[in-house]
């Protein structure tokens, strides 16, 4: 496993993604239960062979910790028989959620007679490319297949042994299903020029998603004609208005910061109402205390309490994933507007009021893709929102925008039945 | 008019998007009844204005034709009341369409109370760049802003006069309606240098749409980092199965075929099961010649006529735009569509059956845009699909596939109405 591989040249990269845009055929070609009982098979065979993927992920963090990598990232890139399960457990739920291909939005008939159906059809072949977390590979194949969709996979160098060892048993279970292995291609190269021709063979491959730190998307972007979906930094804010319930934003305001500071809709910056910031901001930066949860704040908010270090340009444009938030106090709703144009990412917002003419602005005022009133960023994910499983969260404004699940791995194709209609009915000869 | 301008600086082009995106905010902010009498002010001003358009365009012509361009090319430049006023009237059409903006397409309540909305909101800035055809002008504008977008146009250097003309018509619009002009936002630069740095700003546009030929749209491809919605060559195929109705098919071929061989859901190979060769292909050959339609065929065609040209690879993959028709005969249903996976371009195909499952098959082994049964290839449009008016015809497989309307210039989005709800309820402080 330590063996280094040759890179694969960049014929045979393009040889394996044409494997997998005609295994993606064959994987169309499955029905429902088809592709239920694939993944099924995925989930056992993970289950079986977890002896042989724990084996291989101690290697990479005995890797990892020789290489003196970062606690968090050995966290992310562990298994353990708990995880592993969870891991099976996911694809289970994926294999039991709706099947979103052959779905019908839409019906129409034409006064001319022709009947016009729209129809859900895989996307065909989606290449995912992402870091540490060997969970992704499961994950990110099993939405994939279930929506009928051949999957490219590049993972991170950390997570080469756990992701080959995973790989293997999911394809064993393809192997027992009949589906051709290259619907679930591994690129086991790490190489960022092979990166680079992946996303670029805009002829083989229909979307490409990069998960991972903000230079893995950048480098993506900057190289793709592959069509991508970016997911940047969440910047998540809460503002807190002057009709808010004081009780009720502070809830909001500690399970978004602290219930899980490292993910993306966790909260970064808090903007409160001048009006309510006298009776708001002293608990607030006592919760935030309570919690451990360093604070940075504006001039305002310093003071109230001078202790509180003073926030940047910087501040305001950190994604800290960490119990670091920034504090400012605003004029007004219009200031908190102004500051999350500024500042945001796109990803969620999150307003505390009981006026309903201010929740209204709100939501309409900014174009983040999601916006809650009076409920937590911490929802804002494709479990929490019923989506069933969340390929990533999309801050790209176009196929799809927050949170990911199914039917963003599909499109909708139109399909026309009549009775030899034509449009202009020129003689027949 | 025919002072050439300097070319923007690129700090320029960017101060200008930037200025676009801002205009975008300011006419989302719009309801539905301001963007609708925006647009019929855009059409009444493109009335009020058209000696002044006529007398462009005339200008225009008169250049194209002093640099003897092709009579087709001119064709499609030209202007005339008859034309002109049609070009209001579209705009008229795209004011009346219903308002895609606010449209709840998705609600649900969770388990813990909180209240899920999807709606549809602009995607934001959306740039069309195109060549001749100064009708775009009026139309992509018209159909981005009613959906809310900011629109960013750069038209071909033929049709320059006309559209600074009718860029003007239309800004007068702007004005009554306090809009400001940036949300319609025209490059007057023929400098290809222009279209790469509008297509890297992927800061401040959100979508492309090249409409031209192969070539403007693949230099769009390889330059972009701003997502783009391509819109290649339209080979589209019927297929006369063996259980067709003969005199069905025919009138589905000469209607593809005739009715208007420039547009791209025109016909360009006809592939006939060999079952019905014999009774079919001498009737086709007919009605075709009888068209003035030139035909290239395969080996088996052309022993049914030895006439018949004979047709290369390259005549499979062409795109003809013109009065030429290939013609192969096929051993079954499968090799048609291996016929069409290998040679199709995903734009719009169609089978001519009786056989229910024959055309189930064909719809089900193909992953084109559109797929007509028993229906001609001519109403793979916007209009004909009842999408009201049509931005183009995607062959992407993301966002949009086939034949777009007002809804593809949309993204949904989610709203979350809760009562305080939190993900983890950790103790306050």
């Amino acid at each position: 496993m330590s063996t280094p591989m040759t890179p694969p040249s960049s014929e045979t990269l393009r040889e394996r993604l044409a494997a997998a845009r005609d295994a993606g055929l064959a994987l169309a070609a499955l029905d429902a239960a088809g592709r239920t009982s694939l993944l099924a098979g995925m989930a056992q065979a993970l289950r079986a062979r977890s002896d042989a993927i724990l084996a291989a992920n101690a290697h990479d963090v005995a890797a990892a910790q020789a290489q003196g990598r970062p606690a968090a990232m050995i966290d992310r890139l562990r298994l353990d028989p708990q995880r592993l399960a969870a891991i099976a457990d996911a694809v289970d739920e994926v294999a039991g959620l709706p099947d979103p291909i052959g779905v019908v939005t839409h019906t129409a008939t034409r006064p001319n007679g022709i009947r016009i159906e729209r129809v859900r059809i895989p996307l065909g072949v989606v290449a995912m490319i992402y870091e540490a977390r060997p969970n992704v590979t499961a994950d990110a194949a099993s939405l994939c297949l279930k929506a009928g969709n051949a999957v490219v996979l590049r993972g991170g160098s950390e997570a080469r042994a756990s992701n080959l060892a995973i790989v293997e048993a999911l394809h064993a279970a393809f192997d027992a299903a009949g589906v051709p292995r290259a619907a679930l291609t591994f690129i086991d190269d790490p190489d960022r020029d092979r990166i680079r021709e992946l996303v670029q063979a805009d002829d083989l491959l229909d979307l490409v998603i990069p998960r991972g730190g903000e230079g893995l998307i950048r480098f993506v972007a900057e190289h793709a004609r592959v069509p991508v979906i970016k997911h940047y930094k969440g910047v998540c804010h809460l503002y807190v208005d002057a009709a808010a319930d004081p009780a009720l934003a502070l809830g909001l305001l500690v399970d978004g910061k602290t219930s899980r500071p490292s993910a993306c809709n966790a909260l970064e910056t808090l903007l409160v109402h001048r009006a309510i910031a006298p009776v708001f901001v002293p608990q607030a930066l006592a919760a935030l205390h309570a919690h451990g949860v360093a604070v940075r704040g504006c001039e305002r908010t310093r003071a109230i309490d001078a202790t509180v270090a003073v926030a940047t340009e910087d501040d305001y444009a950190a994604e800290y994933l960490d119990l670091i938030l920034a504090v400012r106090i605003v004029e007004d709703i219009d200031q908190a507007i102004a500051h999350i144009r500024r500042y945001g990412s796109d990803h969620t917002e999150v307003i505390a009021t009981a006026d309903a003419a201010a929740a209204r602005r709100f939501e309409q005022a900014l174009r983040s893709a999601v916006v809650m009133v009076n409920a937590s960023s911490r929802f804002s994910d494709g479990g929490e929102l019923g989506l069933g499983a969340e390929i990533g969260i999309s801050t790209t404004r176009l196929h799809a925008y927050g949170p990911m699940g199914l039917e963003a791995l599909t499109i909708e194709r139109t399909i026309v039945r009549g009775d030899g209609q034509v449009r202009h009915a020129p003689a027949v000869a």
